[in-house]
């Protein structure tokens, strides 16, 4: 039986950085996060639209990457049988705490070695007098600083292989998979797979060194592609390095742009306009090698870099 | 136990028109859909987003207003569940042949009148040459002719009460209301209701005729916002009425523009940004009729004609 | 002969507060203008594009309102043209040294009694390191802080008569009226005047007490439509009173938003889209007080402030 | 004595196609124009702002390229200096008839041998009833149909020496040099000149194959970068071949895209923001071949492609 629903969204990341300050600078001042307190070596970070404690949990460290990567199941049934379900696939690490806002959280690892944990309780986010929104709807006001982005949209891992990752998501968490690159060997090189009505939440590429539980980048959604336009001039004047965009994905059809943080971590904005996938039975779509070829949806060549930096660096 | 996640999305509307020819030149030529078929005094009609085979039906008729609006369920089960619900609560009408591309469907009504169709099957669009896409993962062209919008977002019925019939929603077909108006003396005046990950997918708000069955509007999704303040230079340009907007609601926050098509419906273009509902605890959100009375987001007075205006029109 | 040509731009504008710290917080803040010295009462404020010393001087003052409006001429023999014609038609007050970053300056009034002035020699702004932009056609770095209004666009002065004013500023400077509304009686209610290809850069509308010299708006442009939406959300976030839009002007087709600054001063946000007065030959549209009275360009009616509030306020 | 404003606008060119039904197809139904009259070979479009009789004058021809390029004067004081200073150049061609709702022109050639004319008599466009906009200040109704360009923007030519074509027009038309580029070995490889306050109306940059009177790009504004975008799209569906972009150019910041017409000739959309130059005193920004080399403004490598076509084709 087809699982679904039970991963309610992906809902935080913690992120290394061997520049810890400089990487506070880039999502406070120039992204537009808001701080939500700090810890030992990390600072909790939060987006505006976000209804929980944190969005981004940063973590001083020797090198750059992606330590764990937060799912909210969609109930406490649901969060039982998903852990019993990795239990069952031998992947569970086990119970903790959870970080400030969050209550027991389970941790997991994908087949390619990424942390994950998965939780239900969740405190809601109560904006000190400062930062109250004028609209009761909205969790925070809008910071009017830097970019501003709403949310984390999702996060594209790196893995030695592709399916066996996206085949977890699928059959043990209940994701779908939307859209994938085959190459003409046979191999997926990249699957988009969802929990939600969004086009994707997690992606896995294909990792070029074969190393394990590596990054590609996260992700953060703006209101509107013009605020992309608006963040490129900001990341211009910020000395932030712009890697590629703004463009629009072919696959997914996302409106895009790519930078680097100070700490070396990839960082995309993403728009997808008011694209959806409401379709209860989406099929996936795949394109071939020669399609992947043709580059970004207005003919934009995919960038080189994109197949050669992951993070953390290893040597290739 | 919540029920949740039958209802895959809001699919299509039909919609009743005493100016047949001109409604079918409003949603062709100003707002961009695109002809699929007709039957009778029916013609079948598609946003360049919609998977299935229709997204309006308009329909010749000797007054304005709503007939049938169609929820595709998210599975052959969901649908014998939902199914057996509706008729526990009284509320069938019976199994009939779908329209065009759409398998069997169960007709019914809501506690206030309105008809409803729910269903499983439905064959994927596969557009014509002249009209298929260069994206795979398209359903159709864009039409680059007037408005363009993307697909159907929700339908807003007008109802005696609000209350039996968003009740219903809920209970028998797995609804989550996400905000609400409730008066000084305790009556719900409106009603946002959800299946999705939007903030809302139907709508219920009074009748201060007291009739039953009516519609205050159907609203289309554009793109961005910025098709919205396009499209309020061709309503202007063509002579659609423009009734109120472009501004952003408070409830929902949805960037809207409301125009009466020539058969005197009323017809909203909305874009919510990248605004979504991802938190499965979401708390409904309720409006007083103070914090109502001061308008939309940014301060328009809220017109008055949406207290007035409702199709068909009664005497009231 | 027809004068042309012999203004370049307004400049710059001196705007009076009784509210000089929330003043400044609002238009650097929210408005994000930057800082540039400061003399006795009065702080100096730049928009980033403005290549000029200054955009707007900040005054505290017992009341507020607009004290002196800045006209660059386009050459040094222009401004002798213009300093001689002034002085013919009995209007001029003299020269004084000018403020921070400006060379002699000839301080004269308008018939109906706003202080203006017009010189010639300019000092370019030089940006700090800290400040300084990526592209070295830009004046300063994008600030990334509140709205990042471009620059100062036109200001809207209120009149006893509109005639008398506009014709100075036709015959004497050289203005051309695009576009003006004539009321019933023959009565000139407003008139927009321009120096450049940008369609209006002063507009007198009437007075409805029959004072003299005061202030209806400035108004500041944005790069793009969105600009102002997003602008919206953070005037409602910070506390800023919105009196009417984001809509479209029928007149100039301008998308407008206006605020009250915490001193209590009418401030537009304005952005024409590519709108451009190119055509030597364009004729002043008038328009009747039939038309007015339809309101602005997608319907919204003019709100009744327009006509009740000018600073500084008088008894009326 | 410096000349300035005796060129109103560039208001209109010729274009040359080997393939004018698809070439009249791009420009009426992709990009929006719409046809005013025909005669033998040629067919009139005009841009929905054109307060002229046409835009574009687009003939059958043996191959692609540009013929005629026109400049309409400020006044008939400023045609008769501005053909004397022709004359006295040595560049004149003569008078001829001006093309339907344009009286007489002066024809002429610059030192590269692009053929312009000069003139002054122009009738007002009077749109037919189902033309007719409902703004009395706008020429055309909004065509609402594919891009919907505004206007002419500028044009490129290629020269095999950039130098001696701008400084006539600077010399001899009163064009201002706004930016440039000057090579390592002291070459002027591309310098744009305005006459108005949009920062350029006519573009010079080295033919590579040093041939004369050949064509780089024309371009039409947008009023957003949204319509740009969403220009992408429709060129993407309608099979347009789409060069690069969208991006930011670094010089004069101007956000653009690049196709090919169905004839070969390049043609731009572009859309400043909110851009002006309104410094009278403008100083002519010089870009390195090293600053050159780097790319766009938000990083995109300069096409290759940008130094090999062009129209007409030649033997290089």
């Amino acid at each position: 039986m087809t699982i679904k629903h039970e991963i309610a969204h992906v809902a935080h990341v913690e992120l290394l950085t061997p520049e810890p300050e400089k990487s506070l600078w880039f999502f406070t001042r120039v992204m537009g996060l808001t701080e939500n307190g700090s810890e030992g070596d990390s600072v909790y970070l939060r987006t505006w639209d976000d209804y929980e404690h944190h969005t981004l949990k940063l973590t001083a460290h020797g090198t750059s990457g992606i330590r764990r990567t937060g799912l909210r199941a969609s109930s406490q049934e649901a969060l039982d049988r998903r852990v019993k379900a990795i239990e069952d696939a031998g992947l569970g690490v086990g119970w903790r705490d959870g970080d400030p806002g969050l209550g027991p959280t389970y941790v997991f690892r994908d087949p390619d070695g990424h942390e994950l944990e998965i939780y239900w309780e969740s405190e809601w986010y109560q904006a000190p007098p400062e930062l109250a929104p004028s609209l009761k709807n909205q969790a925070q006001a809008y910071p009017a600083l830097g970019v501003c982005v709403r949310r984390l949209d999702h996060v594209n891992f790196l893995a030695a292989d592709v399916e066996p990752s996206t085949d977890f998501l699928r059959d043990v968490l209940g994701g779908h998979p939307t859209e994938q690159i085959r190459l003409d060997d046979g191999a997926i090189a990249g699957r988009w797979v969802t929990f939600t009505n969004k086009s994707y939440d997690l992606v896995y590429t294909r990792d070029w060194t074969r190393s394990h539980g590596r990054l590609h980048h996260i992700a953060f959604a703006t209101d509107t592609r013009e605020d992309i336009l608006r963040a490129a001039d900001i990341f211009l004047d910020k000395g932030v390095f712009i890697e590629t965009g703004p463009h629009k994905h072919a696959i997914q059809q996302t409106f895009f742009l790519y930078v680097y943080e100070p700490g070396g971590n990839r960082v995309e904005l993403c728009n997808p306009c008011a694209r959806l996938i409401l379709a209860p039975d989406w099929k996936t779509i795949t394109w071939t090698e020669a399609e992947r070829a043709k580059g970004q949806a207005w003919g934009l060549k995919t960038i080189e870099s994109f197949h050669t930096h992951g993070t953390p660096p290893v040597d290739s």
